[in-house]
């Protein structure tokens, strides 16, 4: 999408042909920094310290880390320890792993002297399928906005809510809960985006109100507490989120939080969507509440928050006593009851077994279905 | 309570005979500083600004602001001066003029002579009569902790949830909605308190843990998100909150992000109690989302968090990009129907009209209920 009118992905290949380019997610949303990996270390140091975030941006950045390893030494050696290096930055993100394990035998069955040019245009690949499937996303829930405009009599604007970054910065391009809406504002429905804060981290006050604000499209940041009065008072058309994960159910594991906006919205008769592209379905699992593990991070994120000072620092602040514990639960389940629909590349479905498995019928699996 | 180990009220009369004192709640929870009040122009800045906040102890402190103002003259003309003066810090607040339309009469139908000391006596009054109210509602609010206790068999720890500061520090002592936690703690429930932020103004990460820490209570902080994630998982016994505002039908007007609690409580069978003054409620008002209105406050508290920063230093960070629009809504409103019932100085009821006109026969009008 674009920053200030020039169209950006979150991953490029450079100019000179030899690196990777990337934007240090670190410094937004106060300062828009792109910078070049030309090593395997520096792949490994983007990915681990999380200059890049969001599995389909990893992903990506892990295939580009393999194709920089093998700049010099295409060797199965070196292949080896490239995927070893890059494992271990992020070792629960499932499309980090997957990505490698896609790379890896692709590149042991070719010469030596083949491997790096296959290396680079494999993991441009990547990148250009996860563009297709996010765009594919925003065409299937574009309608869904588009039926939100005419329910208000194509009048004032439609609001949307969203939680966390679902957007492009933690995909290639497009986002996945953003590819709706990003097509919808291109295609010149007035839409207005309620950006949720998204503590403890804040990627929606953070990211996604950065990406709305440079592509231009209007927004408003609020606390995590206010969807609800929001959604009373008919201030929301329609809730769009992302997810981590989706259970063969149609249960969503996704940014601590979500479940709470889901219930605000089934409760005042608001449509809740979940966009995603189909990799992020876990077919083994059906029950989300019971059979999701929930990450717990550490606590400094809670009781610490990152900004930027009147004089122009970037730096934390406490927020909470010195003695008191925090703690930090990091995703939480809505339970298909509460989701209105499931937006995927394929189509839009119902948020249950048989929905997924309509559209899935190829991948659903017998066990959790 | 108690500030590590030595008992506190959040405003007292000092030991020179003179002055107020009060805790510059501003400092917390970073630095705990107690300031002497010796003029009118002192008491309305520290309400004016915020050094106290919390309905009762903004009344509480404009009545000691009526006795320091007529130290040296008590006339008819300063007394309508200083009500004048205390008015104007913070109009919307009810406690407030009730503490002004209460002290002014007393006073004036006195000779000058006695109108200081009968101020002084006054004052300590109303902080009395606020910490017998608010002690009440811990003697009506315990049974509630206790059941819970009993239904766990007696053994771990019953986990209440609370949202922004409803504490002692918002009133003169035992707080509202702490009122029944420090009454089970003192009396040797095995109490744990997961204690909400409360974004935008963080009074829950700030205040409401600085007391529970200082009085000993164990405490865990947690983001405005999780909540809901909790009681799927069996992790909270009960909910407690305060009101700012409470209808004669018992809906419940409170800190914005109330309601989604009470959503995520009603969803998995966690009792929600609200605790609160009688004086709190609008018997004028039947349906709170209709006809409540919410204050909207400066963006700036969405967009910049205040803490102390590694070195030391107190400040705002902006977590916020330029140019991104932030909407700052105060308060919500919470249904009667989530409410599993109020706990008042009188005791626990239905909050339903019926509910609360069984305990306030003498109060309530026909108009609304």
């Amino acid at each position: 999408m674009k920053v200030d009118g020039t169209p950006y992905r979150s991953i490029w290949p450079a100019a000179n042909g030899q690196d990777a380019e990337i934007i240090d997610q670190t410094r937004l949303p106060h300062e828009f920094v792109t910078t070049s990996l030309k090593t395997l270390d520096d792949a490994a140091r983007a990915i681990k310290d999380m200059w890049v975030r969001g599995a389909p941006l990893i992903g990506a950045t892990a295939a580009y880390g393999m194709a920089l390893a093998i700049r010099d030494d295409a060797s199965d050696s070196r292949i080896a320890e490239a995927y070893d290096v890059l494992y271990a930055t992020r070792p629960t993100a499932v499309n980090l792993r997957w990505a490698l394990d896609d790379m890896r035998p692709r590149l042991l069955v070719l010469p030596e002297s083949e491997r790096r040019a296959a290396a680079w245009q494999r993991a441009a690949e990547i990148c250009d399928e996860d563009v297709g499937i996010n765009s594919g996303i925003g065409d299937h829930g574009l309608p869904l906005i588009e039926a939100a405009w005419e329910r208000k009599g194509r009048s004032g604007t439609v609001n949307v809510l969203t939680h966390c970054n679902a957007g492009w910065l933690a995909t290639v391009d497009w986002g996945t809960a953003t590819s709706p809406i990003y097509k919808a504002f291109e295609k010149g429905i007035p839409v207005h985006v309620w950006v949720d804060e998204t503590r403890p981290r804040n990627q929606g006050a953070g990211l996604t109100a950065w990406e709305l604000n440079h592509h231009g499209v209007p927004h408003t940041v609020i606390v995590d507490n206010v969807g609800g009065h929001l959604m009373q008072h008919g201030q929301v058309d329609l809730c769009i989120t992302g997810t981590d994960r989706t259970t063969a159910h149609g249960d969503v594991c996704n940014k601590i939080g979500t479940y709470l906006k889901a219930l605000a919205a089934h409760d005042n008769g608001v449509p809740f969507y979940v966009a995603l592209p189909s990799p992020t379905i876990d077919w083994t699992i059906g029950d989300g509440v019971r059979e999701v593990p929930i990450e717990q991070r550490d606590a400094t994120e809670v009781s610490q928050v990152y900004g930027r000072t009147p004089d122009g620092r970037l730096t934390t602040v406490q927020i909470v006593p010195d003695g008191s514990a925090c703690a930090n639960y990091a995703f939480d389940v809505t339970p298909s009851r509460l989701v209105t629909g499931l937006i995927t590349e394929r189509g839009v479905c119902v948020a249950s077994a048989d929905g997924l498995a309509g559209l899935f019928p190829d991948r659903v699996q017998s066990g959790a279905a």
